[in-house]
């Protein structure tokens, strides 16, 4: 499935709203840099979700939209501080915000669109006692996104990292904000407690498939499609599913050559892609495929147990397949 | 007036809730990091500004507990952003996070911090209009706040900074939480919208008395009454009201001692005692001291439109005074 072809309108009016939203003047660096990466595209996926689990439970799916564009908005904002700590210099097939703009403004930018996500919420037509209930929702979600990227990191300089804590990892720095996007638009939408804790499942385990996939695109996907450079993740040390899953299947001589690559900032393009020959061969790279695969049909079960209109459910179940499939 | 003295049971009582607001666990490393500046003392004084301007009003005081804590939380967290932008390596006495835990660790404790000030305002008791109105006031600082960094690391690079520019920047970094406390106190405790409007005029004018005093403190304070380095701002080329003032009124040769000074991160001990001197015969640092005082009775007058409590008033007086007079 290709997102753009089949949710162009939806997509359209996010980017519309986004843009509105984020169109502040003063101090113009400020705010010049907190707009850099959130218009320089993405997919748009959490905000998508947000509209879909509305209409799903029979909301009208806009009603929705502020809450989506919050969250879009605080993806970007982790987006912005963990290039940062993670030195990326590119992403969206741009510069990142800390080398464009330098490191200071940087983190203040990161800084205000945290705010702007909380100040978009103000815009939700919905009751006070709503309001609140979502603004708990995506506060817990932030704070989860921290811990996960903390997470993320202690684990770069560990080599005994499981798949059951890289899981942890994820399911906080990931798949904790798809849950919010679903949860929060069944809330919107109206729906009854039951669907809603559906709907955040759904999210949780989409979120799961949307990540492994990403570690296999970091080493499998096409840089023009991704927007990075292949094998970012192997250079920076990161313990993706695949790293796991070689660790404990790799011989003696397999661990040292992934040792030898794992975390050097210099690694070549050729060391990456003797890398990869070496992980296809220990089963590490259909494994992380595989298990998006899995996450995406629990996901899609979830929607099982959702009160709501048939073919808005089958559009979400085509989603949690793309998040497993997709190439970019 | 001696803060603690005098309002020792509220800050005690602040520090106690702020103590079990912080104690999450895990990830170790990050919580460990997110205590450490707000565990670490602080006046109390955004929160203490909370309590009174609730009682002023008729209010408990401590049903707006939790709103101070948010605040005191989001001041930690700009802090924390703020030391690692300036490189500050002390503050309060101790080593400041990023020194301590390393900048990327540092960036996401106050990204935390940040989230558990949204969090900590669940535990207000109030109806949930009072709350989306208080939240809404919250983001909208935070923003100002941002913008205030923004313009005063600008400011570092620029020569021609006015004092109505310095202002300016003031009100945003440090007036806007001040207001915000005093205003969101003066909102839970149930005051007239009169009432509340003369609170965050208390507020935004005390806080221009506090920074301009703070300014001042950088160059005549103590070292071991303020927790850092004497003459910080004048090594990071801050413009300060005393700066602005110098500018105008130094003749050629005290201009270019001056700004053989400023921005330089390696003048020594020495070189700030000597620019002391000539600042002080400039007349800069006297003006200084008497913007403070101006500011502070703005503040003072502010209060006679309150329609509350004599001697909570009074307390506040005497704190808008303690704002200008203070030696830490």
């Amino acid at each position: 499935m290709d997102l753009v072809e089949r949710f162009g309108n939806e997509i359209e009016e996010i980017n519309e709203a986004l843009k509105d939203a984020l169109m502040e003047k003063e101090p113009r660096e400020l705010y010049d840099a907190a707009r850099h990466l959130p218009l320089a595209g993405g997919k748009r996926l959490r905000p998508l979700l947000v509209l879909l689990a509305s209409r799903a439970v029979g909301g009208s799916g806009y009603d929705a939209l502020p809450f989506g564009l919050a969250i879009e908005i605080i993806h970007n904002f982790t987006l912005v501080h963990d290039d940062i700590m993670d030195r990326s210099t590119l992403r969206r097939g741009v510069e990142t915000v800390h080398v464009k703009f330098g490191e200071p403004t940087a983190i203040i930018a990161g800084d205000v669109l945290f705010a702007k996500a909380f100040e978009v919420m103000h815009k939700l037509k919905v009751d006070d006692s709503i309001f609140r209930r979502l603004n708990g929702l995506l506060v817990k979600t932030v704070k989860e996104i921290c811990e996960g990227q903390q997470l993320d990191m202690e684990f770069e300089k560990r080599t005994d990292v499981k798949e059951k804590d890289y899981l942890t990892m994820i399911e906080k720095k990931t798949a904790a904000l798809f849950s919010c996007s679903t949860e929060g638009g069944g809330i919107i939408g109206g729906g009854s407690e039951r669907s809603i804790r559906a709907l955040a499942n759904y999210g949780r385990y989409l979120g799961l498939a949307f990540q492994i996939r990403d570690d296999y695109l970091d080493l499998c996907g096409k840089e023009e499609e991704i927007g990075k450079r292949i094998g970012n993740d192997i250079r920076d040390g990161k313990k993706t599913i695949i790293i796991a899953h070689a660790v404990e299947n790799l011989d003696d001589e397999g661990k040292r050559m992934l040792q030898s690559v794992l975390g050097n900032k210099n690694a070549s393009d050729d060391d990456i892609s003797r890398l990869v020959g070496l992980l296809k061969e220990a089963g590490s790279i259909d494994y992380a495929r595989e298990r998006a695969l899995f996450y995406s049909e629990l996901a899609a079960k979830e929607l099982d147990k959702v009160e709501g209109k048939m073919e808005v459910l089958d559009d979400l179940k085509e989603i949690a397949n793309y998040a497993a499939t997709r190439e970019k």
